[in-house]
């Protein structure tokens, strides 16, 4: 039986995400459509714009059968960190047996072959990438001329593939299978519509450009054309119950207040705070009166904004390099679910069969899990992610939707 | 050379305050006025409305000559140690030979009287104090019911002392002058004007009822009967420059966020925190979805709702009970000048003589003391003080504004 498996963050979801997911289901005999999704958090480090269970909704009016959530110390990791932890999960199941994902390029053999140098890096590759990081360079750009040095000719390709947004995160898709091993057959769907930078609203609008008509004006004729009658109703219920919009800085009091009171040793044990940056945010944040500033002040040649934007979240929650590395030495440990057809309960009772790992299908599961298992991987990974909706159920515009424990309290939403 | 002590907050100063000043003036001939002030955040722990230096330069206005910052860790305590801090730092300058201060009741021998029971603690009325503790009843009440019961005949005159808050910082004065033998000569000045709760606006309104009129829509014309001209100004000016207002809630984001974070082990070592209300506080932070929810959520017969804003406070400038023992245990390490007279000048090469505290009238000195004493009570204090003063400058409306280590950089704010 062959089970499809995406990664996704839908914030909100689209008809980008649409056409994904209707060219992977013609790409084979499906049976079903797993998705793995981030939850509160973001991969650019932000908070998404409406809850995850409203997201998970969301897929499940598009035809998905079973929504799981990606925890909060993978889906806020840079794209290789993303890709991995997403990937796992899925192949954790024990179910799924296909991976989607889009990609600009469309070409999976072409992907396959740079994937299959990022997974085993030949000497004169790793070579020319050292030395382009220890010249300052980001990782994105040293890896992107690096790649272009070791496969010579075919530099020009290289150039159209690697700016891709989506190319990256399926070279990292491709990568982790490579270097893990993992049978999960990749089917690469070429991406419609604008890119991620684009704020054009057409019928494949970017999440981006959604979320600015929104908050901006709450311009729904501008993206109805973008998102479907289904998805709309629900981001129209979310912000009526004042459960959104959630702005994508919303958290700047807490994170910069944060910040003023922190030392450089607390900054030095947070994840990606290293070669001084504890210094460099400290002065950023002496002289800095927004979020968007402080970005400004830290970035550099060596860091992105997004980069960064990621690391001031973990300073608010404490994100430690220790922990981190618990988390990365373990992998997924348990299969949130967000959302389910009557489908995705059935594939949900395989899954108990298949998997090894814990499945939580009520929050008092979650729960008991957590506090049954003080000091594992799996504990601390569960209070990361209720930490995570706890704090983020406090950005709620209306303060009486605004009560924690929202993990422990709230079913898996089903489908229609 | 007789010279004038008063106790302030200022938030803002009006013509109660001025009334004080120039009573006060009339009962002796004083050749200088020295203020102690609360720093940015005030005795019921919220941030004041606009910044030190701004509510410096409105007293200099009214002909005060030298305004001392009376740190955090006393300027937001209760009211005990919020007097005992004031008087000592007084005390401590080494000039100052007089206290004065209002109170409804204004008489000063009656005043005194249940002043030297509070000091003293006769063993009736501490046995009368400790039963009414143990049933639960707050602090206040408790006292003032086991002062009913040992004053026994003079209940009548108690009731009409113990519910006025001026009264209550006039017997915390007296109380530490007798306590620590201190040789301040105290005089009291029966208060003019509303209360405290009031909302009326007249000649003599409140700082509350004054503050409330700002927020809610700049309506100079209610109080410029309630401030003088000068203050008028200086209030106009802060808010043109984006540094004002400043509300009572201001914080409710860094608070809330960090509550949600912290464990019941961390809120255990918070000062204040006891008899296991760790547990009520965590339990209201995750039910509450703003601050007014979270106090009222929390308030007792024990607890009120003064008491625990103080104390969310200490939560998010993690004051643990360690940290306040040893404040408590040195008292005020410093003098920290906020602004000073032609004459205020004089009096300060008087201190420097007289006095054995540090004196801070530049930025770098108090940097420097910080700096060059690591880990004693001294560069704690000092730590602490600059905490609040960098989060209070988040609170800025104008993010331009919002740059920290001002209390490193704002130099003594000159009398006209």
């Amino acid at each position: 039986m062959a089970i499809l498996g995406i990664v996704a963050e839908y914030n909100p979801f689209h008809n980008g995400h649409l056409y994904l997911l209707e060219k992977s289901r013609q790409q084979g005999d499906f049976s079903a459509t797993v998705v793995v999704m981030s939850g509160n958090f973001l991969q650019r480090g932000e908070p998404a714009f409406c809850d995850k269970w409203a997201r998970a909704e969301m897929a499940l009016t598009a035809g998905v059968d079973l929504l799981i959530e990606l925890p909060f110390c993978f889906a806020t990791r840079s794209a290789y960190y993303f890709a991995k932890g997403a990937v796992q999960l899925l192949q954790r199941s024990g179910v799924v047996t296909h991976l989607a994902f889009g990609s600009e390029s469309g070409q999976l053999s072409q992907l396959q072959e740079i994937a299959g140098i990022l997974a085993h890096e030949p000497e004169s590759y790793k070579t020319a990438l050292k030395k382009r990081l220890s010249q300052g360079w980001s990782f994105p750009l040293a890896r992107s001329s690096a790649l272009q040095e070791y496969m010579g000719g075919e530099k020009k390709q290289l150039q159209e593939i690697l700016p891709g947004p989506n190319n990256i995160l399926a070279l990292e898709y491709l990568r982790v299978i490579e270097e893990e091993g993992i049978p999960l057959l990749p089917l690469t769907i070429p991406r419609q519509g604008s890119s991620f930078h684009s704020s054009d609203l057409s019928p494949y609008s970017s999440a981006r450009a959604i979320r600015q008509a929104l908050y901006h004006n709450l311009d729904w004729e501008k993206i109805t054309n973008s998102i479907s009658p289904a998805t709309e109703k629900i981001l129209q219920r979310e912000i009526a119950l004042g459960r959104a919009p959630i702005g994508p800085d919303s958290l700047e009091q807490a994170i910069m207040v944060n910040l003023r009171l922190v030392s450089t040793d607390y900054l030095r044990e947070i994840y990606e705070v290293s070669e001084g940056l504890e210094f460099r945010i400290k002065e950023a944040t002496n002289s800095c009166g927004t979020l968007e500033e402080l970005r400004q002040f830290i970035k550099s040649k060596r860091y992105s904004l997004t980069r960064i934007n990621r690391t001031l979240l973990y300073t608010l929650f404490a994100l430690s390099k220790n922990q981190v590395e618990l988390y990365d030495q373990h992998g997924p440990q348990y299969l949130h679910i967000l959302g389910f057809s009557a489908k995705g309960q059935e594939i949900l009772q395989k899954i108990k069969i298949k998997s090894k790992l814990k499945i939580f299908s009520r929050g008092s599961e979650m729960k008991q899990a957590r506090d049954k298992n003080p000091g594992t991987a799996l504990a601390e990974m569960i209070k990361l992610d209720c930490q995570a909706t706890d704090v983020y159920s406090l950005l709620f515009p209306n303060p009486a939707t605004r009560r924690a424990g929202r993990d422990f309290t709230t079913s898996p939403v089903p489908g229609t």
